[in-house]
């Protein structure tokens, strides 16, 4: 097993741990749940760190119900750990020292949609496809789509990315404002909708990325595009990884905007053949998306044609319908499970590292040596565009060799983005599983930053203690 | 003349001011500059708030010449204020306390450029034009552009945007990492390379609009673009201001990407066409820069010309001649000169207010008839496809029924943006002149956390004090 690092983060007093559930349970009835079963799937991570569950889970159906719950925890100095979906890939809903988990599922509204400024207001619990759901007969899409059905506030607070990210940014760039409730309970709110502002303290891209560290994000105002005109969907085959790359510098340096661009290695199409029943030609594929009026789509993909052939790219296959073109996504999307039916019964750990694209190619063939000299299985996806990829490393975690040269592998990608200038995490966040790398990646004087502005917004330290910050 | 709202704010101790400035003589000799002229220079503000020189300009030539002084004035609690050009436009390189001025012009290199990830490392006090110059032949550019050739270290820190933002966003989405010295003289790393990441708190947005009140911007990583292809840029004239705002936000709603779009009220283009020599048609203008292949030029404009026929716009004056090009683009960046013309004498305030798109039409149309109403002339030019506009306000400050107009509507004008989900300055900042609206937009929580960040930051208190964060 892979250690949580905050493993010596003290539990809170036991007595006070006590007269907070006490509390909380006369507040909130039957939403305040003590069941094992509960609590460990709140404490459930898809990594191999260890699941560390909170002592009770409240369901929360307003932002009144946070207030209440944080202020409740603050009075005890009992952590509070905000959850979405716990789709998250850095044990960030982990409870390492208890506390209790406010599970936002319920706070799910859309509460208003302004397709005129392209923005809209949603609670935190609304998962990205039930929210495209509701905004597709206005025309408008939220376009940021890190794979899994995760809840908006969630992936605001890992600023999150994913496939479109190359095209439409990240979290980071589609989060317009925020209510956020304090440690105190008391609601911060970041911004207004209006498209840019310089009035002080950035406040909102405080909250994006803090893992809920410095406060619980109750309301989010959001960037909307409109739906585009075409939609064509690609897949192109390469002799080389290498040249897979190099069409995607070539495609980012010369500007074609395209939506999505994706790299799965050999290994990855051989699983995902098998689990989404695809035939693709077992080499190294570039999945592709491109947005736009007709013409403008046209141009694109012969832009990019011209380029993929130069790299050594096969034939496209072309798709412009909408059931081909979410079978492909889809396949995408189900890598990670592809990857498991690899080999049944090993662990999984979805790690990812992001790079400047210059050095994206000599960064995936250098890991991909790796891969093969430490004798592992971990094949590669990458939202290429942006630099960044994931290895899906698939472990035996009881097999003391085998983990430990998962280990050193792990360790080994992220000194090489390092070194290439690039960051130990693109889209995952540092939750439990990466602190050990942020000061190698910025210093001491940028923890210590970090560490002021934790005890700036929380002083008590109640606010999912434990996370992003080195113990 | 206005207020400059920190008035209160006190004054370092003599003894100790003394010992900091020979304490600094001895370090920088020359370089440590005192004249009373020098001193008024760096406390100069373009808007109607007075003069405020700081004690001693240091001209400053690398990063441990700005961790000297930190050092020397955090020694002594003496205030430090960076100073790039002198541009901003809300009082933010005042000295309301005295103290030192970090003159950062001399820091103007470009320390690399990397065409191929889009981006560069600059220090701050490399201005726009003289950064463009030097990339022009590597095929690339900086597209963030406020009029005045300020510095980029001065930009990040007002969160400056201007003509270019509809397309390629403000200062805020375009720099990637920071070097920031630290209120106690050490540097802290905000970012890498990389174009995303999620390795902790987004240190770089904290320091971007920070306005110098919570660290010293000694580098920066900034994005680039590719020159494009093809550039066209066209004036429209319309009946009505309305009918250009609408035209303005049919297109971005129906996502055309255009470059710039830029509004000139009547009263402006009147201005212009005497200051600039044009001969435009004296009604409501847009200005207009389409960027792209010429294949997408053509779309984009085609798309448009549609649009502004259906809203009441007349021909398109259109040129691709680069000269032609300038000289429209010109006269639009000395709109504030050709104000000054209309009454020489008076004072010029130019201010801004940022409203969603939506409500463009309405909100410069209300200002307008508040400008007849109270017997002012103050042109309108503005960032429309962002929601963002100025008003150039005339006003002879000394005499007192005007200035109280004046000021009536300058509050007028930032209560209405408000009131329609704007905010009070989209891109000027708060510096001094905009402290009283901050409250109003954000409420007194976001202020508790803004200024528990800067005591987090600053303990001292002595980055720029008496900005942003109202005394």
């Amino acid at each position: 097993m892979g250690s949580n690092e905050a493993k010596a983060l003290p539990r809170p007093d036991a007595r006070a741990l006590k007269s907070a559930i006490d509390a909380l349970a006369a507040r909130f009835g039957n939403r305040l749940i003590t069941s094992l079963a509960v609590r460990e799937q709140h404490g459930h991570t898809t990594t191999w760190l260890k699941t560390q569950p909170p002592d009770a889970v409240v369901m929360a159906q307003n932002t009144p119900d946070i207030q209440d719950v944080v202020r409740i925890c603050a009075q005890h100095r009992v952590p509070v750990i905000a959850f979405g979906t716990g789709t998250s890939l850095e044990g960030q809903v982990n409870a390492p020292a208890g506390g209790v988990c406010i599970d936002l599922r319920d706070m799910n509204r859309l509460i208003a949609v302004h397709p005129e400024d392209l923005d809209c207001v949603i609670e935190p619990g609304i998962t990205r496809k039930t929210l495209n759901e509701q905004l597709r007969d206005q025309g408008v899409f939220f376009p940021i789509d890190p794979g899994a059905d995760a809840s908006i506030g969630g992936m605001a607070s890992t600023r999150a990315s994913g496939t479109n990210a190359v095209r439409y940014g990240t979290m980071r760039d589609n989060v317009i404002a925020l209510k956020v409730v304090r440690a105190d309970g008391e609601i911060i709110t970041t911004g207004t909708r209006a498209k840019k502002s310089s009035a002080g303290y950035d406040l909102t891209h405080l909250f994006v990325g803090a893992e809920g560290t410095l406060g619980i994000i109750s309301e989010l105002t959001i960037r909307l595009r409109g739906i585009p005109e075409t939609i064509a969907a690609a897949a192109c085959s390469f002799t080389t990884v290498a040249g897979a790359c190099q069409a995607t510098i070539l495609a980012i340096q010369t500007g074609i905007p395209v939506a999505r661009i994706e790299l799965l290695s050999e290994t990855q199409v051989k699983a995902s053949n098998v689990y989404s029943k695809l035939t693709l030609p077992e080499t190294p594929l570039l999945l592709l998306e491109f947005h736009g009026s007709e013409a403008e789509v046209a141009e694109q993909t012969q832009r990019f044609a011209e380029i993929a052939a130069e790299c050594g790219g096969g034939e496209f296959q072309w798709t412009a319908k909408a059931e081909d073109r979410t079978k492909l996504w889809q396949a995408r999307h189900d890598a990670y499970w592809a990857v498991r039916g690899l080999r049944p019964g090993a662990g999984v750990v979805a790690t990812d590292v992001c790079v400047p694209i210059s050095r994206l190619a000599d960064c995936v063939a250098e890991t991909e040596e790796d891969i093969a000299r430490l004798n592992l299985m971990a094949p590669i996806v990458g939202h290429v565009g942006d630099g960044n990829f994931h290895c899906s490393l698939l472990c035996d975690v009881d097999d003391a060799d085998e983990f430990a040269r998962s280990e050193d592998f792990m360790h080994r990608l992220v000194e090489r983005a390092l070194a290439m200038g690039g960051t130990c995490t693109g889209e995952h966040g540092i939750g439990q599983g990466k602190q050990k790398y942020l000061q190698a990646e910025l210093g001491s004087e940028a923890i210590d930053a970090m560490r002021a502005l934790k005890m700036a917004m929380d002083p008590l330290n109640i606010l999912n203690p434990g996370k992003i910050i080195p113990v």
